[in-house]
């Protein structure tokens, strides 16, 4: 068995939350996703991302899924657990839940609502570190949290013992590189460093990084474990061209129109395609993110027939 | 007994929660708190918004602060509670909480950390108020929600019995009174428009407002309550002299120094100066706000000795 | 006749250019606008402002704008030149031209394009003042300049002589305040502070504004010379129904579809207006803006019949 | 000879710009500044692009850098011209500078201190072009001009033939990857693509872009050039060193403590980086940026010095 203490690697796809058209968390299909990313060969599974929609998940749904994953797993990959809440009190509340619940590892953000400070962050980390009792990574994601982990701070906590470990969704290549050459530079090896940019995983292998948290991993988790292999066999090339392959599969989050945002648009066509695909049973994201129609869903399947996945 | 079925209007502050030095509600200070704006005059009370730490609040201590200030208010005036979270059905588990607490009314804001678009932020509120069943305020607080809640938008959920109002601390006095002409020309007298923008209230009041939701009122309710009724009796020389004192007293949020962010200096100000009046015990802010230090809590009493509040 | 060496007062519209279709400075159309605000009551004209399309005029047509205003106004009433460019070095070669075509004051914005520091942008209006030979007004437009001038640099500049005066269109009231209370505070009474938010001038006059710089002062300059009369007359009802007829009016801005930019809906707005009005010969506005069709000019003209302005 | 004709590819860096220490061009360390980059091996020049501080030259100094520049590189490479500028018709007067100059491509922004919108971009630089006659590429600079050019609209004006190439400089790889890769889907492989990004150059040619304009290669030409040269012969190993050695140097960006702005403390590095190197004689930047003080000269030496380029 794997465990937590073992430095993290790989592919390690944030899991959806397949939920029913009531909004009630779907464990039959949850149980099947879980089997469907084990199917693709990846090596952990990240629940309550923000590609699990742990921004809509009440606390109640939080723990469903908690307990049906990590029972379902059985250890046989560490499952990472997300504790995205505003501040470090209410973060402590989901710290405790998590780890009772038998988590591997624990990712937190930054503060936020709240305006924040590198100190306050770093005080944050550490507040959570304390009572965690189990690894706990960094999830660096301003486009939601609205301030940025800087490689600083970062290396600093890490050779304090605070952080095991970052996953980096910044989408700034150089602040990503500049934390993988600073844990070369300070000699810190067990910190695991893993990128949330699905487009340019291959990038993030060549520049050291451990693995990849990809969210279009949830509809194509063979396709990122291929390219995974590709870079760790050092065959640059082939993951490059299952890199670009699952670049153009991408496109698929931009089929909602106007009427709806950003988000309803990505995690509604992540939905929509697993249901495609026959692995959930329903498409339902949570409220008050706006549906997809049946032109866009169409759309969805569309980019799945040309990437053979239909 | 005021009711929350009349228009709300006033001072209405928004109340900070005392802690004790390990992070858990003061209940003694907190209805000591209570009884020193109730002494000020005010119109009401806003439990659970910004200036109260929600953002830092697990859910424990937000049943605490609810149960406390609404069974020793007693009925005597409205009790506002904010059901701030992320989305939809996180709000709605802090509504159902709220409600049966005996909450007269809620305070929620459009969603955050998820990327948003104005037919979500409809939605979100048509669910919550399809639920509360006590009138429900939008909180329009961009610098925390990092979206703008438009004039159209307010006043089409107004229109449609959504909204029963409207806190607005979005600094935009354009929008601002968009609002407040919209609501004129769509004759919808009953949605109640407050300001929360604190160093203009003579100004927002003249422009038709019927309130004001300060923070700085937990300092100085008695100052706030003067500017309301020398407003309200047509004195807006008298009321702007007070807008100006108040103007100045307000210099005390900016104590705290480089080394901490705006929030933890102005909510650690705000404690200072209600410790330094006797009002509450300890002036501890949430984890992982950081405390001030003596000399900025001796300049926050000088602030309140130029103000007469010492 | 007024000089430039007495503190500014009043309503100071910013200038609309007048182009012809093949995008040259219309100087008749010119002339007529000048004299259509001049017939207004107006204080002061601003020209090269960004209402004037600053941005899009080369130097040119900068220079034709100075030439023909200047001489044409004759020194009835003060003209302010913008001196909008990206840094000091490129300003002071805009304010040689313009104090040499006869500029009766100067304004300027922070640098742009870079990022700036408070230090740096200290330094940048000391250059311009220590050259200029006329008084320098800050221009603080945040949505433009991407920095905010802070009252305390404001009111360091301005005591040591090098800042005549403010046109804030930062939308800030709160920091505008502060400047207006700063002022009297450290006994500044020759610092000018213009508000450029035309929808909260009754506002911004009642906090101790000096005057207005209204960018729909170009459409309805009687309107805007009305709501100032009325404050200074101390009759603030009255100030305020002008102000919110005007706010109605302004609601024209917003009349371009969503395949423009708002600045090409709201200067569109403006010349359309003026063009419909008989004032100007063309309502072009500058490449690369997108013109107002037909619909849209014809809700432009919707709005003047509603303000009795066609 | 190399024409701008033929599709650029390799190192072209952005060419500081030397000033006397009363802000004139010095020419002679211009011309010193060339033969040093000719002398690492570069495949082009940028002038008057950002770290030429193009935003602080007025158009007398640009036009002294144009003349300078090509006159004494004589053809030997191609010399690319930014024509930085807030709009078309602005632009449009740096243009026929250029060409007159001789200046072999331009690089144009989008529209900037206006809020602008694609279909005004697209007419922006379609205005460009056409008066152009020679090659002009697009810059993406979001840091500075405060909107993204998307692929869509890039790729469709390379279709269209306005652009003839790309100088990324937004930091999203994301973005710059679907570039790319879209040339190569809709068979435009006459629209050259540059990174900007200096720190992520091995990566950039990983996925296909045909060159750098990297601000760092002032510095250090010999070093970008090589990183090329190996990606180029596929040693994708010693390109990777190379690039992390360079990233390393890069660090002398941030000497500029916090009483200056960040572009004041990296362009004055580059600037006492060439000094201490012997290329220039005077670390003068462009007021108002702040100068670096001596330690902090001192550091970016110790940087030098670690790079082994003193």
């Amino acid at each position: 068995m794997t465990t937590a203490a073992t430095a993290l690697s790989g592919v390690i796809p944030p899991v959806c939350t397949p939920l029913t058209p009531d909004y009630e968390v779907d464990k039959g299909s949850l149980i099947r996703l879980v089997d469907h990313l084990m199917d693709g060969g990846v090596d952990g599974l990240f629940i309550l991302g923000s590609s699990s929609e742990v921004a809509f998940l009440p606390d109640g749904h939080r723990k469903v899924v908690l307990d049906t994953v990590i029972n379902h797993v059985g250890g046989q990959v560490p499952v990472l657990a997300g504790v995205i809440d505003m501040t470090a009190l209410r973060v402590l509340d989901h710290v405790r839940t998590a780890v009772e619940a038998g988590a591997d590892a624990l990712v937190a953000t930054a503060p936020f609502y709240t305006r924040t400070h590198p100190n306050e962050i770093a005080w944050h980390f550490k507040a959570i570190s304390a009572q965690a009792g189990v690894p706990v990574y960094a999830y660096d994601l301003p486009v939601s949290v609205h301030s940025k982990l800087t490689a600083d701070l970062l290396l600093e906590l890490a050779a304090e013992g605070v952080l095991a470990g970052l996953k980096d969704s910044s989408g700034d290549e150089g602040g990503f590189r500049q934390v993988l050459l600073g844990r070369r530079d300070r000699d810190l090896p067990g910190f695991a460093v893993f990128t949330g940019s699905e487009l340019t995983v291959d990038s993030a292998l060549w520049m050291g990084a451990d693995g990849v948290v990809p969210g279009l991993g949830n509809v194509d988790p063979h396709g990122y474990v291929r390219l995974y292999q590709h870079a760790r066999a050092g065959d640059w090339v082939a993951a490059r061209t299952e890199q670009e392959r699952l670049f153009r599969l991408f496109g698929l989050v931009a089929v909602g129109g106007p009427h709806m945002g950003r988000s309803s648009s990505a995690l509604g066509a992540f939905k929509a395609a697993l249901h495609l695909r026959g692995v959930i049973d329903h498409p339902t994201t949570a409220l008050p993110q706006i549906p997809l129609d049946a032109d866009e869903v169409a759309r969805v399947g569309k980019f799945l027939a040309d990437a053979a996945l239909l």
